[in-house]
């Protein structure tokens, strides 16, 4: 079992966003089990993500990968980090510079996205990347 | 009047797709309006989109772009089409061949997305376009 935690800043309540995230959640059961942790804001987020022994960071400026690297890359990372790892989304003023300076930063796309969006790609690729790395054809 | 027609295939039913999007397009209302046509398969997406006298299609391998980029792009190509433009989202199996060859091609990321999402960042980023060009602090 694989657990992500994903950190970011100012709780949402679109109730579309959930409703997709959902979907996916229950299809992932099992194999991976997501846990949200919200900061009320920069200062908090960066405390939150300093006392998490592995993570990575969401950065417009980050890595850009195909969907097939991004999983190799994810399953390097569960590897390092015993089957856990935690995943860092700004807020809208993007990520804090203080974790920027010294973490794995990965490019969802060299566009801006809503952390509402980035949240959404970010749980269909961790769904999409379970499928590559068991072979089916869903990726296609 | 900014028009766009988006040439997609297999309708799909989301319901938390739709109210995403739905609130977008109450955003853009008055400036930029949206026409969502639905090929059948993709022979029918093929002919549909030789009709179309301006048009750009989505596919992972086209240009990148940042967001500001994004929106000048789009600018001048509302500009050669008379505040027209079509574009297509390939379905399941990406972009038919016959539309890569002769297209212009604008990737959203290097990863593959499904074409619900593709719909929905896609429309999120002609809103971004619409603030950006017209100064609104929307995109920082």
């Amino acid at each position: 079992m694989i657990k992500i935690k994903l950190l970011s800043v100012g709780k949402t309540k679109e109730a579309w966003l959930d409703e997709a995230i959902a979907e996916y959640i229950k299809r992932l059961q099992g194999d991976i089990s997501f846990e949200f942790v919200w900061a009320k804001d920069d200062a908090q987020l960066v405390a939150l993500a300093q006392k998490e022994p592995h993570l990575i960071c969401l950065d417009a400026a980050g890595k850009a990968f195909t969907s097939e690297q991004f999983a190799h890359f994810l399953e390097d990372q569960w590897q390092r980090g015993g089957s856990r790892l935690t995943i860092v989304i700004g807020g809208a003023e993007g990520l804090p510079l203080q974790l920027k300076a010294k973490s794995v930063l990965v490019s969802l796309s060299p566009l801006t996205f809503t952390h509402q969006i980035a949240r959404l790609i970010l749980i269909e690729q961790i769904y999409r990347t379970h499928e590559i790395l068991r072979g089916s054809p869903y990726h296609k």
